[in-house]
């Protein structure tokens, strides 16, 4: 594959780039967004008019705009990746043996990132910011539904970098057969992460020959303990499940403890139908509303990445931990309680990328974690789990400083 | 499979277990064999006489076999890795938000290893020990010829640690079947390490549904500079080749700088033909002894694992570095030079998982690295690349702490 090879070729004279440099590459992209932010919105309007010809829905056709503010919060994210700490080439241990010889541990760029994405052209910016920033060349496969905002964003990229690093080492591939090939470029690709739908993720996984590290889904849960501070519960509860109903880390199953009052139950539901959830609540729910909808077995292995909040009643830590240990997804897992011993169990028996105690599960993101922005979120616990910035597009090898040291034995 | 499940349910209850439990449990093993000695030399017996029988090679009856002090150096190791650093648990990095939100990443254990490997029957104690060690559960899978090593290992781990943890977090399946079942355990095995020839690693490549983390081969190169202690590069050289040519960190291509003075060159190869080693050189090369092999272009691709070394003259540093990228395998690679540039541009420029700077290519190996042994050494980047030790069988996810915060926008 083309765009393989010459990535390989791009990742020989990008070794060779200085910091400052892939700072400065970074900031020109910042300022070409700047200056050219009208032509871009012209390319995503193209997009815009095709998704409405198409009748994508309207959740699609947002996440496809690019208009002013969007593109300011861009630039911003852009500028916040450059000024990240150095990533590449530091040294992360060092320890010296009694005959002198000096054991270091160095990072260093993963190689060549493949990144296969839907719908927000945004993804063009960040990746290729993180991937100059971590000293790595990546390959963009965006949907065809941003076609024309990823072509002109790509293209803007290259353009603005060539200044100061290789500009093949942001290339954006356009077909669909390309996907299959990109996934048998072994030896020259050396991650894959795909960003999108469950049938994308399964597809990726199912078919690539190179390792890929990528997030299934977010079935996360919040668990409110007996002591827990109420209303501290029913404003996590809110803003988990209703700021952005359709993300990964917004809540879906809630467990609660059979002693809360049944005055903070209700509070809690009435607060969430003003926000339109609909609840779906097992039998032995402590409440005195009427006519709520039965919750099934189904409903705990359901992401519904809509805003429905399955509810279920629970006797004790013990039983909310076994329960997120059979349904939770390795996601985000948060617990509300002023007990210590049980943040600390619930911490240390609770297997997720995130454990939020005492916050809300929306927190689970590369942004809030001061990442700049985010390659993707892993749900996989191999080489990176959680949000993937800069720092985690790295590997960390080995660096030996002797004075004619041998080997003794 | 029954096993996987075991060590489902094994995790379970070992994430309960406390530091000083994990210690105490492998300090068990090393008193087990302490107290086993001549047992274990007894089982072992049985799989010798099978070797011989078998007519297997003098270097595999040699691998295979565990006297007095190949035990005693076993059990020194087993104590080295209990009283290494904490890893389970270990906060990796603390941050606080303007907000007050502290965000925190924590070392947690992978779950569950596969681990494949052929003859030495010490990598039961060794991998079971690290395993222990960074929290995870394991499942072993020997090679026929140290079947009654490995299983009398296997029960005296079992019985060992059974009084401080769960006995099935290590376990020995035992049949060839379950190899291939084991590799289907998508979602109950966490990640597969295979250790063996290259038809193992190639076989466990190709059918694993689960990541796989391994070595390929060990092409290593050693560049002597113009301005090389020339001291220093024979001992390295010797060392490098002679100590043990069949394992993975021998060097098998010299790289020489054309300036080097042909009395060196001299005194160079005859060292190494003191040493049977057999010399495949370049024509280029600046020597008065006659009769030397010639190298072909098939040398620069051969990892002999034998006695026998490929000599290449090459003009300068670049040309240097760019046989490596073309002919490493990402294993070891070393510079001996007096030149800081040189050093700096080698360490930069080559990507293997050690980089050796006047320093021997044999010093990559988890003992040489503190790491008291290794589960094996990687030459891929996910996730590891070099040795890996206890730490190298973690991750890191995050730890939210709030006060009832909730996300802005």
């Amino acid at each position: 594959m083309k765009e393989a090879k010459q990535a390989q070729q791009a990742k020989l004279d990008f070794i060779k780039v200085s910091e400052q440099d892939r700072i400065k590459a970074i900031l020109e992209i910042a300022k070409a967004l700047d200056a050219n932010k009208q032509e871009l919105i012209q390319a995503n309007q193209h997009d815009i008019l095709a998704a409405k010809q198409d009748q994508l829905s309207k959740a699609m056709i947002d996440r496809l705009e690019m208009n002013e503010s969007r593109i300011n919060a861009l630039i911003d994210s852009v500028k916040a990746i450059a000024n990240q700490e150095q990533v590449v080439g530091e040294i992360t241990q060092t320890m010296t043996r009694p005959d002198g010889l000096i054991i270091q541990k160095q990072r260093i760029p993963l190689g060549v990132i493949g990144m296969i994405f839907e719908s927000r052209p945004n993804v063009v910016i960040d990746c290729s910011c993180l991937a100059i920033k971590s000293g790595n060349c990546i390959i963009l496969k965006g949907g065809k539904e941003a076609k024309h905002s990823n072509l002109y964003l790509a293209k803007l990229v290259q353009q603005a970098i060539s200044k100061y690093i290789p500009k093949l080492v942001v290339q954006l591939i356009e077909s669909r057969q390309n996907v299959s090939q990109l996934l048998d470029q072994v030896g020259l690709v050396d991650v894959i992460i795909p960003r999108g739908g469950e049938k994308l993720i399964e597809y990726v996984y199912k078919n690539s020959k190179i390792p890929v590290i990528a997030h299934f889904k977010g079935l996360c849960h919040i668990y409110i303990d007996a002591d827990a501070n109420l209303e501290h519960a029913i404003n996590i509860v809110i803003n988990a499940k209703t700021q952005r109903p359709g993300v990964c880390n917004a809540v879906e199953t809630l467990l609660l403890h059979k002693d809360l009052p049944i005055e903070f139950v209700d509070q809690l539901f009435n607060a969430l139908i003003a926000k339109e959830t609909e609840l779906r609540v097992c039998d032995n729910t402590n409440t005195s509303l009427k006519n709520l909808k039965s919750a099934t077995e189904d409903d705990w292995e359901t992401e519904y990445l809509d805003n429905i909040l399955s509810v279920k009643t629970i006797s004790n830590l013990d039983e909310a931990i076994k329960h997120i240990q059979i349904f939770g997804s390795h996601h985000t897992e948060a617990i509300i309680s002023n007990t210590k011993d049980h943040l600390e169990k619930f911490q240390n028996q609770v297997d997720a990328s995130s454990i939020m105690l005492n916050a809300s599960t929306r927190f689970n993101d590369g942004g809030e974690y001061n990442l700049g922005a985010e390659l993707g979120i892993s749900t996989t616990k191999l080489h990176a789990y959680g949000p993937m910035g800069a720092k985690e597009m790295t590997t960390e090898r080995y660096v030996v400083v002797g004075d004619g040291h041998i080997r003794g034995a």
